[in-house]
């Protein structure tokens, strides 16, 4: 079996593996679509991010969709042939933050492609995956596209949660890659009375709009950004921060009304903050990171029709052609989200 | 100037009022419609509810829309001939409630159309009302029927925010009068993954998958209601208990999951509940009750077409037929919502 | 190894069982101390409660403190003779709710001497006991009574957390057995502004000052009860009831405050409530039930001074008392606390 | 009427201002004492901070208690001679923020001693105030110096707030002034299982372990800080952060467990933040400012013995060394808090 492997910046091979094969609670699967993540372009492009870097070959991918070849002993509720989406997120279940109901923040968390422990968390790009019954959820009638856009939408329920209940409320997201335009989907979807959307391209936020976005502000090409909704102590009650960018988060507090909140899913260095802003007003900056119950609902989402991730999808290609799939998905402003098909 | 008055069970009476005139603050409205709702029924029908009873002549309503006529000194940001919702919620501001934030259960506050201080807390049926500015929210894109449903979706508005976020929960709604076909709504609006609706009538019903209801129970109809949601420790994260009625909530208990929420806007009487299934599942059974800064949103969510509240206002007729519109209201098997037309 | 089971009303026996021995990540322990709780008391006085009863023999007792004898492969922090308070809750990590965090409501929860499912869980009043290696936490620095009381100071610790913060509060409590002592204890070291007690017996009311109680309300004695808290709406924030009794409940409503919060921890059966009350005023009514991650914060809370639960411990009976014991522990007017021997 | 006012930086008068009188609804005092606040000793050692700059000459001071002198038309509840403590917190009521219960965000907030807006409110160090009666709250059985500590008792207990429960929460402060010093008293009443206080000066420190704190640990002179409190992803469930030095803040993240709130009381310039570990460790960066309804609260915790606050009053001095009082006030090596007296 082919899969999509890493070794260096750059350096990103298609390689044969051994087919692995299940055991008890276990279940097997061909591949069928995944997704190319920012974490993923992290290590192809820069060999790892921050203090996280690749010290041996990995698979990458953790968004990913396939179909049931076998089934291990024991595991009930899913059938051969059904496609499934697959929880990249393997917590222990023992310790002491998933006894508190943080899974995310598990001690001794695998997650698929990631090279935060040694050796490596192996990744799902590939065409065979043997993974844990309880990571497997049915995607019946969806698109595989659309399950393997459950795990960045999980990221996204995520964060909502963090925020708290959005409806009727003014919603600002900074940042419209992926991320940012599902935070515009589900703002929208929660009941968010206005939802505003900035980013410096006019092809994401055109996406924006599509998603939902009320208003969009490219901050590239207006001089006073959101000054426009800085009056009266400010505007927005809830921002989405999902850019990673200092500049935008910090050109954001301003627009903030007192008591808001800022969830932070975009993963930048450190960043220089008017925090005497963020105590007068009191602010709440929150932080969300990936996700764990969420990913059931996040399938269920799709399925209910509550939520259209289709339009975010605006390239597949084979996975002969991985490194031209992560070139395109490195270009901000011709790609929203690249899959890659295994089939 | 014509008011809608009731001087005693079955006894509504239109009856003519000196025109009041407003004083600096204040606004002076030609009203243009006014919606029936189930405390001007109590009046109406029995002269009271529980322990609150007419004890002198009280004008009825409190769902009102109207039009600027005059404008008091020092009123801003109103127009002559604007159309507006008023808030028929007037708290002190001063006591320690309000001081509290909690506007709605002011010590001293003047809802009108209530008998429940004396003198009595005089409505707003009527041709010509004087209010504070402050009660005045504009309505400018709005139907005059939509304007008068601000106050009734201010109601649900405020029940939601006791439940906390509904994206991605199964929501249950019992009893489907205005103010629970409001609450599917709502519930749909913030993101709810599933909306079931239960009532004994069909008419009801077809309005609640109207409003977005997934599924329906005629709780007449079918002997064993919600039983199908029982199992696994039950299916509902949140309960808005609309009908008052102490059977329906006891039915619901057992279908909601552990940690679940009971928001409980109907107005019943004394209630055998089986609190200790209450305690065992930890569910939380919260009372919610009028509204405060809700009214505006209630305003906005409309203007903005996030919620379409037109098919609830099944009825609209002329004040001098009054009495035959309270009746026609208190047929819950024809009439959803029945407004009153001032004009 | 004895143990002591009750095989139906009033047949409590001290039987002989084979000594346990210790698999992989489990502990052996000689059990030192085991306070009879409420639900043993059930089980002895009336062979069950509600829809639970005794289909089999079972060994009662989850309140226990052991001392470590053996230690299985690869289990690590506990040493040969060390004082452990051992937790009787054993959920499966595994289904939704554990997923979701609700350990306590786990879906094939194993607590110890519990009639619920079938084959009972047998519990650990006994000479012996293996537990896994997880559920026991040290008790350096505790007397065996104080170690024993984790279980029940957990309960209330769990129960806390529903209220939310509790400081600068007016917490009623009604209710002064065990758990309702410890709930005034709790309510006074999280910072409550005032407390007070209701009980109908003045053993138990005097424990309650001595407890941290600012005020003592004996309802057998006092005809108007609360009514002294009933002006402006009410005077509480929080009440944990703590009787399951539907009178003490009923009474407290009135003099709750607006918003205020009821933590209901003692199971009774149905209660009629005036849920008019609880809507008018937006009252929550809360249940807790049991508890998971505060068990090692219990022991922490009475290693670190804050709690002094050891008034509470009323009396200590060898295990071959145990009959006279759980009669003694039955009457409220003498007992608060009956613990066993089984050393 | 003898008032201390502040010129410019470091110019102080003891001026004369005509006696004030009180109208309907107003109280006048004869003031009684004053704490010297971080904010005056702005004024009076920068003449502002940040952009808030002194444009006239202004009255300082809003840490005060009084005695009563006259009783306006409509005042109940107050009596000549009694001591009172004055909150300096003058909301409109009526604007947004206030009708939201966040009067402390007021759009026309009046705050003593404050050149915010200009003309500058002016403050109440002096001998004779009228004040509205809203602002006095009885303070029987207080010292003096206790009355004049409700004001920043009062902020600490709105921070608290902020963190939610602290019951059995881990609490980290860094900055031990009289803002940390009472941060850690709250905290230990608050039923927080361990507080550590950080601070680089071995007098505050010594006070902190006075005031509850279980550690101390002086920055200053530990090179490596916090970091015993690092491993298994930190340590600490809350922090306040009252020093508003960035290197405090960035040190304590590191800490702080996944989930864990910061409180951020001091005031401060930009920071430049660990943004991505805020977000992996999905913490919660809150601001605090000012109170609102804690003020009574302040009170009444120190009528009811919950807290000590005198151990921080370790200098009155006479108004007439006020300039004496604040170069001492400035002074952190030997001074908690400085009250000055002014009868």
């Amino acid at each position: 079996m082919k899969t999509i492997t890493v070794h260096a910046a750059r350096d990103l091979r298609l390689e044969d593996h051994p087919e692995p094969e299940c055991g008890p609670g276990e279940v097997q699967l061909r591949m069928e679509a995944g997704g190319i993540c920012g974490s993923d372009l992290h290590y192809y492009n820069h060999g790892g991010f921050g203090t996280v870097r690749l010290r041996e070959p990995m698979i990458l991918g953790h968004e990913v969709a396939g179909r049931v070849t076998a089934l291990g002993e024991g595991v009930e509720g899913l059938a051969l042939g059904q496609l499934v989406a697959v929880s990249p997120s393997r917590p222990c279940n023992r310790c002491r933050f998933c006894q508190n109901g943080q899974h995310n923040h598990c001690l001794h968390m695998r997650f698929y492609g990631s090279a935060m422990p040694f050796p490596h968390i192996q990744g799902a790009f590939r065409e065979s995956l043997v993974a844990d019954a309880t990571q497997c959820v049915p995607a019946d009638g969806l698109s595989v596209s659309e399950a393997a856009m459950a795990e960045p939408l999980s990221v996204v329920l995520h964060a909502a949660r963090q925020a708290g209940a959005l409806m009727g409320k003014r919603v600002l997201v900074t940042g419209c890659g992926p991320i940012g335009l599902l935070a515009v989907a589900v703002a929208r979807e929660a009941g968010a009375v206005e939802v505003v959307a900035t980013d410096i391209s006019n092809f994401t936020l055109g996406k924006a709009r599509e998603m939902g976005g009320d208003t969009v502000v490219n901050a590239a090409e207006t001089p006073d950004g959101l000054s426009g909704f800085t009056s009266d102590k400010g505007h927005f009650d809830v921002l989405f921060e999902c850019s990673g960018v200092a500049v935008a988060l910090a050109d954001a507090i301003p627009a903030m009304r007192p008591g808001g909140t800022i969830v932070q899913l975009g993963l930048g260095g450190d960043m220089t903050l008017p925090v005497q802003t963020i105590t007068a007003k009191e602010l709440s900056l929150k932080g969300s990171f990936r996700f764990h119950q969420e990913f059931r609902l996040a399938v269920e989402m799709m399925q209910r029709k509550r939520l259209d991730v289709s339009p975010l999808v605006t390239h597949v290609m084979p996975m002969t052609e991985a490194d031209a799939a992560f070139r395109l998905a490195s270009d901000r402003g011709q790609a929203i989200k690249v899959q890659l098909d295994f089939s």
